[in-house]
């Protein structure tokens, strides 16, 4: 089953995943997802906002447990980050057939789409979409780096843009809802567990940052006559790491598109996007406000023009308590693992993050032995995936068996 | 005729243009120049290496005199560097036709291909090819930003790539070439010239400067754990300035590439393009050592691999001296126009600095009101152009006729 998804959407010179919502390599990814569930026997569906689903029992009887995660990736990312999660739960649900479990409340399976937000941007928005915390209108304004629209996307993939919205009444008769994810830091490797639960998802956001200058020749141009948009752009980049520094946050400036991009012009416009995540509100605010104070006191030195606009935002998510405590009864009661299974926060952004304002929902993390992620270095041990496998039936066991 | 060639390779977005070698919005370029050529009943052909060429009387007659420029664009670049010479070139040959001049030398004028090297990283590659400073293995080597190389180029373009190589010959034959051009500083300006005489090009050269790190996810690595390529070149961006600010000369990183480019991934490499001039071999090698100083510094501390590749270099550039005097006496002795005409250098490179190693060689400047150039703002006053068509003619006609 896994192998079959290891060539989809990987790059030659790279190594690493380009699965892009809504491109060819999704298309196989989400042809995998519905052989998957055929193979098994499940219903197989697509709601309106294109996520995909997997039923064991009647998907309208409500209180369902759900598991899943997603299939796509960011710009060569690895094999784990989110196929680890759809992959385990087959691969759980194939386990407790094995043991015979007898199931009392409806199972499904989900892939939500675009949760890399690789494309457009924006991170999670199948599950935005449903839950409601992305509107019909922004959706539709989201356009990739070539300009193409969702809606022309979705429409190019054989999807109906037009049906895309909320969707409380699927979400109603979720009861529970857990993803298992290949953990994105080192916490587990340093504890020595090969899986845990998660707390809590630091709050974090994307902002943009535009630097408009003067394009003109590199050559020729004398430099108090410059308006480089470059300078100012590095001055934030160092802001940022001093200002993550000192609040014990994250900000990383991963991307930039700058305009006109040639070697002899100094640029007109240099546009670096901003990830920052803390652990709570107050230091996140304290770490963006003093970069964009730094960004804004180069700006004006150097006749600069800047905007800064917060292109996502997710508050703090902490999971919901009674669905963690009993995810932590059932993993610690097992055989002889009388060893409480540790509990730990991230600062990764999560469809289970987004879909927590909804559904009762917990996560499972698997051990990451170096903590790199988003990368083609990223790797979980085989032994690792099957402790997470048998974790995730384990508790899919718990929860929706008799 | 200006106004046929105003809309190829416009871009809608910018206003800027967009003309890359071998591209389609090119190859609409050299339908005009060849449509001007033959509606004037010059002898039109184009050399092994893909310039062109207008001749009137006999291209193989030697001792003939050359002028014209280049038509491709930096991206974004303006509507006058490069064809404003081309464009000029042309309606001086219809003023000196207007005059009744009377030819003693073969006249000829010329548009050099991929003047910008927008498209390949590495300018003036047809005029480089026939004066040999460019061999034929490097330029079958360049590549562009898709993976296409120069002679799959060429070939889309219906040219014949392996026919590229040195045209002694051919250069043998030129008398003198003199390249007019829109100024890209504010020196006339600054002296209230409409026209200039160009002393020596500065010397000036491109280093690709490659920062690699690790990729890893923004939200989770900590900031202890990063290698990230991006904190290293904002470093060297800014040296790039402060040195350049003690040897008074211009250093510019107007370009870059980022791996993966992800705005929650930790950059693996981040690619930046150094552009540096300055007014000698010395001072140049000054602003560049220290630059490249700075940045191996910053890498060391911060765990990047720095590669440091120089992609082009010119050495200074003194136009000969003896056609230099002949064209400030032909401009200086006009009219009422008793003053001396202004001599001045420049941080661009230029086809006509390429040649002047194998040819005798002269340029014209004309005032740019703003010094801005490489960019939509690029501007040239009517009369102004107007001056410089009755300036070039009038070398013209003191070089090539009775």
């Amino acid at each position: 089953m896994w192998r079959e998804l290891l060539p989809v959407g990987r790059h030659q010179d790279s190594g690493g995943y380009r699965r892009y919502a809504w491109t060819g390599a999704d298309a196989d990814c989400r042809a995998w997802f519905r052989a998957q569930a055929e193979a098994r026997g499940l219903t197989y569906e697509v709601d309106r906002n294109g996520n995909q689903w997997a039923w064991l029992g009647d998907p309208l009887a409500g209180d369902a447990v759900v598991t899943g995660s997603h299939l796509d990736s960011v710009p060569d990312g690895g094999a784990f980050d989110g196929p680890l999660g759809v992959v385990s739960s087959f691969a759980a649900l194939d386990e407790l057939r094995r043991r015979g479990a007898e199931f009392t409340r409806p199972l499904a399976i989900s892939n939500f789409g675009d949760e890399e937000g690789a494309r457009f941007g924006l991170a999670c928005v199948g599950s935005r979409l449903a839950a409601g915390q992305l509107t019909v209108e922004a959706a539709h304004r989201l356009r990739d780096g070539d300009g193409i629209t969702l809606p022309q996307a979705m429409e190019a993939a054989g999807y109906e843009p037009d049906a895309i919205g909320p969707d409380p009444e699927r979400l109603a008769r979720i009861g529970a809802f857990v993803e298992l994810h290949v953990e994105q830091g080192r916490a587990l490797d340093l504890t020595g567990d090969p899986v845990g639960i998660a707390s809590a998802i630091w709050p974090h956001g994307r902002w943009r940052f535009d630097f408009r200058g003067e394009a003109n020749h590199a050559g020729t141009t004398r430099l108090v006559d410059r308006r480089d948009p470059m300078l100012t752009y590095a001055e934030t980049v160092l802001a940022a790491r001093r200002e993550a520094e000192l609040a014990g946050a994250v900000a990383t400036f991963g991307k930039i598109s700058v305009e006109p991009n040639g070697v002899n012009a100094i640029p007109s416009l240099v546009r670096g996007w901003l990830d920052s995540r803390a652990a709570d509100q107050d230091r996140l605010d304290a770490v963006v406000g003093g970069i964009e104070r730094a960004a804004r006191e180069h700006a004006e030195r150097a006749g600069i023009d800047l905007d800064v606009v917060r292109e996502s935002f997710t508050p703090v998510v902490e999971f919901e308590h009674a669905l963690r405590d009993e995810l932590g009864k059932i993993l610690t009661g097992r055989g002889d693992a009388d060893r409480a299974v540790p509990v730990l926060g991230t600062g990764a952004g999560h469809d289970a993050g987004i879909l927590s304002a909804s559904v009762p929902t917990a996560m499972l993390f698997v051990r990451n032995p170096t903590g790199i992620s988003h990368s083609p270095a990223e790797y979980a041990a085989e032994d690792d995936c099957v402790a997470g496998v048998i974790a995730l039936a384990d508790v899919l066991e718990g929860l929706a068996c008799s």
